[in-house]
């Protein structure tokens, strides 16, 4: 077979993992207890990897707020001394089969949701989210984002545990890739707009919190923060999203992008036939619409393993399927509609389940070819929560950014320099 | 003021009204203890007044069925010997405030949900729904149907009574018009497609329904049944939908047609500015998606109070917000875009709340005018559930319909004799 073969042939067979993936959400645990040799000095990450100094303000904040949270700094310039003289060792979540949203921090003791892809045996993983504003993951961590991530170990964790532990006796766990492709059908595309897709998992959820034989005010307050927040299941997708690249990686010869990410400082990916391996590029700013008080100029670059939803085929890249996403992140529906076409000309395929209505049922661009990249020039589009720059202050808005060329020209010179030209 | 500045006049009104109505659920009742006057021998149906002679399959069925239900025969022989010996009096549910899909069919001890208008006072109704399928709105009575029926008396309805007793105390009943609002904006049209409606509606009414401290079984029953039928809320919209349309009616000089609805044989319509006047025509048959194992053949003219959800602006006059819905009711997403397109020429003009955002959330179709019927040739199209025309059988598809041009043409007419040319 000629090289050009091989890689079809390679190419095929990822797209067709990442579809036929089929991941379910089985289980919440501590992150220490799920992710092997997760030390008390270990802290994760969104996006590829990066030291402490040249952390920008977001993942710094959330640092501090992480280090409050296990108990190992009072205050935060307690945290800072101790992140900056070299005691933490910082890790990308992506390294240990994670996703998790903007500075996507997860300390050992902070619960985390396990995916389990039932087709192909991977397991992902994805923090619990705290809604939109001032929250630990845009890097704020006042008393509020605190208060807020200790409930949500004390009370939301055991009572998500006993439901999930009720669902997986039922029928093996919550199936999320129906719930995306419903959403999808239903005005969500799966990163900024979990709108419906929140409202379909709390639906299957409650028989479970029912059956859990939750007192009543804990299941009131439980069901009261999941129905508030249209975030809450953005993290649930993304550990699917993660699970369904994972099936997608690390296949000889393939061209396809399997880790699309940001930390606030650099964009990185994968690519699937050059292993974990990160090719980087300075992170752009997202340019959005911004809440109440705060302009362009409060915006830090790109942050967070969010980007995982347009690897595995949904998120910005069906927007098509979203049109009143406008509202939230900036741009006309015409807008939306051309991204979801433009992305077809950089993806291998369109998805077998993830599908859009107003193209009349086309299936989603799914998986980013670094050839096409090449071909055409055109880089991944997504939308983007957007943090402000410093630390301690949070989500200012949210927007549209475009991932670096640099990162693919870099990978298709790895590539050939791997596999030849 | 010159006629026609009275007629501008009184539909800015009755679409103001229409639109600005505020339909809140804040009961269910069994029809007899809510509707004044109403006997044992009375039964309320969909449509413009029909006698039992010239009523099609599916509303003679439904009238077998309720006449079982009541206890009034034991057979449906028994049944159709009372039905068609003059002893039951039978009233469109138009002509008492209500609107219920397909035969409509009310009897006094069938539950019903409770709108109240909090802002122009007006009350309206609509029944339970049943689900898909064999069921008594589409005729159908075997035994399947008669449990249910019993079933949904006996357990669903003091449970919901329960629930809307708590949403009463806590903010005065649950609000529908956002509800269908936001629908709008998750791929529902509100009349064939309450997908999202319905998660939406549960999703609010879930807390009331643990407030009320039902027994678990009895919970998780009610639950159950409501999260498997996506038609579950359609019969509160169009509760809602008669309650705005009951502020735009009877107000002298408009033009605004208030009531739009079949029996299975005739179509009828209301004019605002002619009062309760029922205008008819013979009704035409859909044309649809067939169920497996039925056909064209099979199906009986429109019938129904549903395109109430049209004559508020919604409905299959929002079809453009709603583009998976043509996997239920056939046609193309185009088509489905082009008939929202269509209905702005015969209305008189578009929502302030019910937008589509693939049309750059612009607000729906609203008021259908006449005026703009006759001066166009355009009809209001919907889409709708298809009965099967032989009673017993039940629903066999679901289609798209026109309504006929006679009915506008002898409304325009009285309208002229009324007040002047």
């Amino acid at each position: 077979m000629s090289l050009k073969e091989l890689i079809e042939e390679a190419n095929k067979k990822a797209v067709e993992n990442m579809m036929e993936a089929e991941p379910v959400l089985v289980d919440v645990k501590l992150a220490k207890d799920f992710i092997p040799g997760f030390k008390s000095d270990m802290i994760l990450h969104a996006g590829p990897p990066i030291t402490w100094e040249r952390m920008s303000g977001p993942l710094k904040g959330a640092v501090i707020g992480a280090l409050m949270y296990e108990g190992l700094a009072d205050t935060p310039e307690q945290a800072e001394k101790i992140a900056s003289r070299g005691d933490i060792v910082f890790k990308p979540n992506h390294e240990f089969g994670g996703a998790c949203p903007m500075a996507g921090v997860v300390t050992p003791n902070m619960p985390i949701y396990i995916i389990h892809d039932k087709k192909f045996g991977n397991y992902a993983y994805s923090n619990f989210n705290e809604g939109i504003g001032k929250v630990l993951r845009y890097g704020a961590y006042d008393k509020e984002v605190m208060d807020r991530l200790k409930w949500m170990h004390d009370e939301l964790f055991p009572a998500l545990k006993a439901a999930l532990h009720e669902a997986v006796k039922d029928k093996g766990g919550i199936a999320i890739k129906p719930l995306i492709a419903q959403g999808l059908h239903m005005g969500d595309e799966g990163h900024n707009r979990y709108i419906a897709i929140t409202r379909l998992f709390l639906i299957e959820l409650i028989p479970y919190l029912i059956q859990a034989d939750l007192p009543k005010d804990v299941f009131m307050r439980v069901y009261t923060f999941a129905k508030n927040n249209n975030f809450f299941t953005l993290n649930i997708g993304m550990a699917a999203a993660k699970a369904m690249t994972m099936a997608a990686h690390n296949i000889k010869y393939s061209t396809i992008v399997s880790v699309l990410t940001r930390n606030g400082t650099d964009a990185g990916i994968w690519v699937s036939g050059l292993g974990n391996r990160w090719f980087t590029a300075p992170a752009p700013v997202p340019k959005g619409v911004f809440f109440p008080g705060f302009t362009q100029d409060d915006a830090n670059p790109d942050i967070g393993d969010s980007s995982i939803t347009e690897t595995a085929g949904f998120g910005g890249f069906a927007m098509a399927a979203a049109p009143a996403i406008v509202s939230w992140v900036g741009g006309s529906v015409q807008f939306a509609v051309e991204n979801t076409k433009k992305m077809y000309q950089i993806t291998y395929t369109k998805h077998k389940y993830f599908t859009i209505p107003y193209l009349e049922f086309q299936g989603t661009p799914t998986g980013i070819d670094i050839r096409y990249v090449l071909k055409t020039g055109i880089t991944p589009t997504i939308n983007t929560g957007i943090a402000h720059k410093k630390p301690g202050v949070g989500q200012v808005g949210a927007g549209i950014v475009s991932f670096p060329f640099e990162l693919f020209k870099d990978a298709f010179k790895a590539f050939v320099e791997t596999y030849g030209a």
